[in-house]
């Protein structure tokens, strides 16, 4: 298939090769044209606008950071709207608010262009080695068609409901998956405290009814006190401030996940956004006298 | 080997039987007869106190509610101590605080008893199939000797330090996994109020960076809204009192598990503490404007 791939960075770069390796034509484009250098390599051709790369493909996939990016790619005077033929697909796996995604879905559909949105989750792991969670808003005779396509990159593929349902069910993700993180470091801070050993609360932990993902990676993080970054916490402080945004329209109280955003605020304000996500066990810190 | 236990409740009656089922001679006391009946009709001896069960028993286990409760086992007036011979060890598999345990420890020590802290993690499918997660505080020498009967009942066992430090293991268990079910509550909320299918959701997530026992267990409840008792929330509410005065004691700030515990309260207030800790969904319904 003749496949497009827009924002190559920590995520979209590997999504690009693996739908590369899986045999489809690629073309790409990126702001940064040196970004799309390794793919251009291995055989992909490099457009100079998103209207060039919807002249060349019948899907185009869109990994960028926020709705107003999306937007710009969509619509922009160079957008894929100048370039597209009428049933071209746009798969956008950014993490941007239900409401822009089912904006934009609409808008294109006056092009023509069918609009799916397919926000991910795993990681750059997962983007490297094609395990990503998929969660997929928008008409299932859509999703049907690129199917093929997101197997290549994914392991998990879920309809979850029309336009805007795949970016719902990306916000809970996040909502969940930070909460653990904050819970996990207020765990570590209380172990640490108490004279334990982190490393063997959370291996004592690990076959138990707390068990998860978090506390595998993040906690092995805090318990070497590895602070870098694996996904860089400024994206998680914006993905809650879009879903803490959605609440507030929907008037749904979220106590646990506004303390949390609370505190990503201060890990923000700390310098520590371009640094992992268990940066949150060093905020607490902060929290914590000196002992002697 | 001649082994004691008792309380014999939802945890402490799988997990008795699975120690029988080793081939352990058991001896049983219950401050309810009855519910020994079921290991007595199998062999095991019936003790009308713990001072019975430490003249039979070479390792005594105990499962009950509260560090009072272990501490009347041990010292009241037909306890523990007054059958204990010199080098009986008491394996105590409570959920109480870290520094009852040490107490008690110190105290049985004084009478020559050896006492780990073991609480369990893994609910009572965990203690019927023998896969609990034994978070063991205390000396090594004396794990060493009880590691086999420890094996009968769980799967993962960890020394994490001296005594005490298995309940501090517990409680960094409690904090995380009760975080994290109020996690997912507020994100099946959001998901509900955004018209998207809670279910699609749980499963969209179940392969992402999201994924945990929690989420599969408690974000099936919520979907189905099955809210009555796995393990009954009022418990959980209980090891949260435990936890954060442990927690002021040292003096850490726990942010996100403190507003958990709010939310717990909130459930007791309610009448939902003889329910599943699911019932946190609920909690938040009620702070929902009801849409005709």
């Amino acid at each position: 298939m003749r496949v497009g791939f827009i924002g190559l960075g920590v995520m979209g770069r590997p999504m690009a090769a693996n739908l590369a390796r899986a045999g489809h034509r690629m073309s790409v484009y990126a702001r940064r044209s040196e970004a799309a250098r390794p793919l251009v390599e291995a055989g992909a051709g490099l457009c100079a606008s998103p209207a060039e790369v919807a002249v060349a493909a019948e899907v185009v996939f869109t990994m960028v950071t926020a709705g107003a990016d999306v937007e710009e790619i969509a619509f922009g005077e160079h957008g894929l709207v100048r370039g597209a033929r009428p049933g071209m697909v746009l798969v956008d796996s950014s993490t941007i608010a239900p409401e822009d995604a089912r904006r934009i879905a609409v808008r294109l559909a006056g092009h023509g262009v069918e609009m799916l949105d397919a926000p991910v989750s795993g990681g750059s792991r997962g983007a490297s080695d094609a395990s990503l969670a998929i969660m997929v808003g928008g008409r299932a005779e859509v999703l049907a068609r690129v199917r093929p396509l997101l197997g290549s990159i994914g392991r998990t593929i879920v309809h979850v409901g029309p336009s805007g349902a795949g970016q719902v069910a990306k916000a809970c993700n996040q909502m969940i998956m930070v909460a653990c993180i904050e819970a996990v470091a207020e765990a570590m801070l209380l172990a640490r405290a108490s004279g334990v050993r982190c490393d063997r609360v959370r291996q004592a932990l690990s076959g138990g009814s707390a068990a998860s993902r978090v506390l595998d990676f993040f906690g092995a993080k805090m318990a070497e006190r590895d602070f870098l970054a694996g996904v860089q916490a400024r994206l998680h402080h914006k993905d809650f401030g879009i879903l803490m945004r959605e609440a507030i329209g929907l008037g749904v109280a979220l106590p646990v996940v506004a303390e949390v955003w609370q505190q990503l605020n201060a890990l923000m304000a700390h310098g520590w956004g371009g640094e992992d996500t268990s940066n949150l066990l060093r905020v607490l810190e902060t929290l914590r006298p000196r002992t002697s």
